[in-house]
């Protein structure tokens, strides 16, 4: 698809599928959900999702063991969060370096031990390594009924669009540790939420989703390109930010969209909701004692909408790698960006 | 279980297993499946397994991205072939390196690819991330009918014991690799079999199952533990030898023993039969057009037997960790301890 390819990271994705047929009669495309669905002999669908941190730990952007351990099991349970499963447990691969072993395997523990118990959930097994650097890598299986299955595709023109809560604690983290702001934020400050209740809450309710990993202008132009529509921020950007991110971003004395647009993400889902669904939706959140937070709405088009002006996504996502990941660089492209 | 902890790779995943706490009611205690069970919602068990290929590229044993793709795949593969589970699907996790990036990724695709059309089965989807070094995780998810699901413990005294193969591929590319006979044995040879079919023949004829991906005395050792009996290795260790390995090992000069316990293994499967279930193994493998290898049996007692001796079991495991992964020393130790 034309549309897609425009991002580097989505060609990557496509060549994989172009070398690794992936079955006869796939229950979505590449790119169309955040887990991948397959039908289950007994019935429903099982959920199926990977992420790995290791480059957040080579390039120092975490330095904590429990850093990586919670991002890569929240990571993975955002997925199945996204697609509306509930999880039925984690497998973990860990490549652990030779120095102070136990201590980094019980950090490591501690961090996927909280966000499963926040989940509801287990680690049912994996395997271990000897590895240079760190490196998490973290497998979640959940179970969803066919009728309840979410797909990032989905969302039609008049949906409000929301994001399951404040934005921005991803490029938070980045621009303390690169901008060396560590006494407004710590790695510590840095915890990702698990979203299983909510994307439990949003079965039948929302009309899409996708959760945040690459952070919100990611989404939002993945989403767009999907479903082919336009995408309409009407909040102003300073509103979504969370409060923390808020105070980073005052610091570092950069706009709010640089936050929203950076590519390390917060694990928060957006998710679409139609007019005829948004009293379902009030329930379910009264339900789990949650607020969304509107973001806008989905117009016919394409593209993005924030800030009032068009803003090119795909430059948004290209960027890092156009910059050869030299960040200074980076942070000055995304505020030429900024609308 | 102290008679686990003996050795040291069990006493790591001992570890994690204390800091990770499993969930309510598992169906298996850890060490006793090669792959983790489920229950799912909607009938029968999930079952879920990872392998990695890391230490293989870092330590240059492999040196083809087929090869760490290939046999990350067959791994996985094969803990679902033991398991007796049927395949529903694969995730890829990969890490790769910044050079010759496509002709990697084209390598790694074309193992898994293979693998997968070998077990009727296909990748779903995963993730890809830069890496100093290539790194090739797999994930694989099947599904199995609870009465059909198979163990590694359930070994009972007078049941024999098999091979799903010859042996010994695994130690043949080591010492191919490590003392330089790559004119007798290279890396192209070595390619572990997908053995699906024969784990799903072997449901309710097989006692106990587990795959040999560290080596057949690892394999032995790790069953006569859980299983708390003796097994004797009854035939003479020569005819369990792979040809292909039969000739390295006449090359390198060393004992059929030595390239049954290296701990790069071949990915077969080892399994029990009840005296009472004889028949339906041989009906079994006559369906499916395949030999078992005979191995020996299943004695009361403990520890194993293997060329008319005592073999410490947990010596031989050990052994690469105690040399400080010193092939030359290892390879020595190896000899020393062969009956």
């Amino acid at each position: 698809m034309r549309v897609m390819d425009d991002v580097h990271e989505n060609r990557l994705l496509s060549r994989w599928a172009a070398a690794l047929p992936r079955g006869p009669r796939p229950i979505h495309g590449i790119h169309e959900a955040d887990a991948e669905l397959v039908p289950l002999p007994s019935g429903g669908l099982l959920a199926l999702t990977v992420d790995s941190v290791a480059e957040e730990i080579a390039t120092g952007l975490y330095r904590s063991p429990y850093t990586a351990g919670r991002t890569a099991a929240v990571a993975a349970l955002s997925d199945l969060a996204a697609a509306g499963a509930e999880p039925l447990g984690l497998l973990l691969s860990v490549g652990l370096p030779a120095e102070n072993t136990a201590a980094v395997q019980g950090g490591v523990a501690r961090g996927v031990a909280e966000a499963c118990a926040e989940a509801g959930t287990h680690v049912l097994g994996g395997d271990t390594g000897a590895s240079p650097l760190l490196t998490v890598t973290c497998m979640a299986a959940g179970h969803v009924p066919a009728e309840a299955a979410r797909l990032r595709v989905g969302l039609r023109p008049g949906d409000r669009i929301y994001a399951s809560g404040p934005l921005g604690l991803g490029s938070a983290l980045a621009a303390a540790r690169w901008l060396e702001l560590g006494d407004v934020f710590s790695e510590a400050d840095y915890r990702p939420p698990v979203r299983v209740a909510v994307g439990r809450a949003l079965r039948r309710v929302a009309s899409a989703a996708m959760d945040t990993s690459d952070g919100l202008v990611a989404t939002l132009d993945q989403l767009a390109r999907l479903n082919r529509v336009r995408l309409h921020v009407t909040r102003p950007l300073a509103e979504l930010l969370h409060e923390d991110a808020a105070r980073v971003r005052e610091r570092a004395g950069l706009s709010a969209f640089t936050f929203l647009a950076g590519h390390h993400g917060e694990f928060e889902l957006v998710f679409g909701v139609a007019a005829s669904h948004e009293d379902d939706l009030d329930v379910a959140a009264a339900q789990i004692g949650w607020e969304p937070l509107e973001l806008g709405r989905v117009e016919e088009g394409e593209g993005l909408v924030l800030g009032g002006r068009r803003v090119d996504g795909a430059r948004v996502r290209n960027l890092l790698g156009d910059v050869n990941g030299d960040v200074a660089a980076y942070v000055r492209g995304l505020e030429a960006l900024a609308p």
